[in-house]
């Protein structure tokens, strides 16, 4: 591993892959164009080995085989999943997590939950900066009268910091029923401080809600230890599960008698299968299923977070350290010069795993990379997301990556 | 195919499925387990030879090859889809219908849009006998005070009647906002008369939200001839998708400016990937769309729904009604000696694609018809569900069937 000086980008890309202790997790991916850098897999993660075997047993056996006698199994699936989610990659306990949804429905049951658990206070606090859909659907709750949004409006490359928390909060004294950020921006990267964050949200009698979509499976998390009441991301991205593979929501043990979810359906019924009459929810966190999972994105889902747990997240965050550390090096010496900007924290503890260059031209450069066989995203107006997943993406990868670019802005 | 007089039941099933017009769909589907009789359909439709094909190209190919690119065409296939069940299968316009999220999500999202579009109004209709995932989402909105539930409380094999539903709206004349009932019982298999009730509602100034889980892909519906405003559906029982493959939402054109989608995601934003301030909805049914959606789910329930577009509704619809008649019959004939009695309407008109068999024993009965080969399904207290899936079940299948149940009865 680079040792993390400033002259771990001198070094050779190859002699960090060969004392990478993660390097051998890429064969466990599919790679079949082997001339592409996937610089994206913050956006969708690769196609796990392990998945293709499972989907099609999955479909071919469970499915085709078992029919609708599947369900004895699957029914558990959302959180048996979410067990192991909960366990080995959230800092969660077994009972706090399921898997089914997307990330926006499991958004909006828990924000609306929140806000009828904090009857009186009407003030949802977020940030300017946030993933769109978290902003749309507090703004879909505004606009039916339930709620009022507090925008923060924090430094575009640090994102929220505690001290602009506190003002929002003071400012807004006794009515603000809950706080929500994503904890690694979108766009920066920035990691925002959780356990800081969400005690001055405790301490001004609100509940906090984070969006960990582009922080499970990059950086290490704690939500028992940092106290979070209620958390949601995708298994998409760092996770590998797969387009659209369903997301997972969290919900603080002590909190579960409390809450309700909004969207009451048959899969969190008490006596599922006894049809009767009256909802009740289960006593568990299954109260906040809805409607029938789905199965096969379930299954890649597992898949892919068995492979995280596998790699271990303290493996994963040096990994993601050392990626980041080094494309900026990169970007510095090299790219700098031709006018390009890191737009991601330049201090490691303060960045998740892929990083930002900016750049007037980022959305034609992206087009050009794309051609030459580098994949990274744009984020308009100006950013080209370089997505370093630590058990895909290789130092020859980001290399490669900043030599395209490089040329790309020379020619 | 039978004649449907009285007399079909004597004939043998060879020849009825040697008459078969679909008989040769049956080969378009997997049957792992030759011997087993699978009359759970209505549950869990059967794997299409065609979707293991499918899954794997969209693994291994799309995923696995485009990654990311992949977006450029699965952001179409929410209403790729939906047009094609729209045109095909639902009696509706290209742009009305999309396919993501569950059912009850949909559902969700559709009680609370009609309800806010009456505001004034806070009366819900619906039956105590609807399935368990509408009455429960209801009861929710009920719970949180956006609106009261007005029960029908039908015969349990005939369903809701159009005088019931007129009964109720006058009584609560000016103020119910939605009507809303299952197209086919999911006990029963009773039809509800959709033109007519859907005209009394039109009439009272309320609209209707239809839950046609257990109608699309067996009987024939008219969603625009018959002026359905708002309507729900799964796409795994007769549609094929498999285990929670994405549910369907119709929103009539004419109501989607009106409408407005509560759960706010990225998916509806009109301007998605700018990812900017201030939700806008698309201009389109794509506004319905909340999260990601998923793609395995997706692509399996294309190939469902082509399947069932490809034996065209007239004939899948002529079929279920000579099953159906053919199984009452040998119900009539040599069951209801031992105590079993006809659970479902017995006009072929009022009846969807299953029989509802009853007998005090229902439950142990179910138990020894798995443990026979014979899979049906069991609803408390008393009904054992035999599912009629036009394209994969055969008379033969029906017959050995009630065979098997005759058999348990007499022992």
């Amino acid at each position: 591993m680079p040792d993390g000086t400033a002259t771990s980008y001198e070094r050779d890309p190859a002699a960090l892959d060969a004392a990478d202790p993660l390097a051998a997790f890429r064969d466990r991916f599919v790679f079949s164009d082997p001339g592409l850098v996937y610089l994206d897999g913050n956006s969708l993660g690769r196609l796990p080995r392990a998945t293709v075997e499972r989907l099609a047993a999955v479909v071919g056996e469970d499915w085709g085989g078992e029919l609708i006698r599947g369900w004895d199994h699957w029914i558990d699936e959302p959180g048996r999943v979410g067990d192991l989610l909960a366990t080995e990659i959230l800092g969660a306990r077994p009972g706090e997590v399921i898997v089914s949804d997307s990330t926006t429905v499991n958004f909006y049951k828990l924000a609306r939950a929140a806000l009828a658990a904090r009857a009186g206070r009407r003030i949802v606090v977020t940030d300017r900066a946030n993933f769109p859909t978290d902003r749309y659907v507090l703004e879909g709750l505004a606009s039916d009268g339930s709620a009022e949004i507090a925008w923060l409006d924090p430094d575009p490359i640090d994102g929220p910091q505690p001290d602009e928390v506190a003002s929002v909060l003071d400012a807004h004294s006794g009515d603000v029923a809950v706080v929500t950020l994503s904890h690694v921006n979108y766009r920066s990267a920035a990691i925002a401080d959780v356990a800081v964050i969400t005690q001055l949200a405790h301490d001004a009698g609100a509940l906090v809600l984070w969006d960990l979509s582009h922080s499970a499976g990059s950086i290490e998390v704690d939500l028992d230890g940092t106290g979070v009441d209620l958390a949601v991301g995708c298994t998409y991205k760092y996770l590998n599960g797969g387009p659209g593979a369903p997301a997972w929501l969290y919900v603080r043990k002590s909190l579960q008698a409390e809450l309700r979810n909004p969207i009451q359906g048959w899969f969190g019924q008490r006596d599922q299968f006894a049809m009767g009459q009256g909802y009740e929810p289960r006593p568990d966190i299954g109260a906040w299923l809805t409607g029938t999972p789905g199965i096969l994105g379930l299954a890649a889902a597992e898949v892919g977070i068995h492979l995280v747990a596998e790699a271990r997240m303290t493996r994963i965050r040096a990994k993601a350290i050392a990626l980041t550390e080094y494309a900026i090096a990169l970007v510095d010496e090299r790219l700098a010069p031709l006018g390009v900007t890191v737009g991601s924290p330049r201090a490691a503890a303060r960045r998740g795993a892929h990083v930002a260059v900016r750049h007037p031209d980022a959305r034609r450069l992206t087009a050009g990379l794309i051609d030459a066989g580098v994949i990274p995203d744009f984020r308009a107006p100006d950013s080209i997301r370089l997505g370093l997943s630590p058990l895909t993406t290789s130092f020859g990868d980001v290399a490669r990556g900043i030599d395209a670019l490089q040329q790309l802005l020379e020619s």
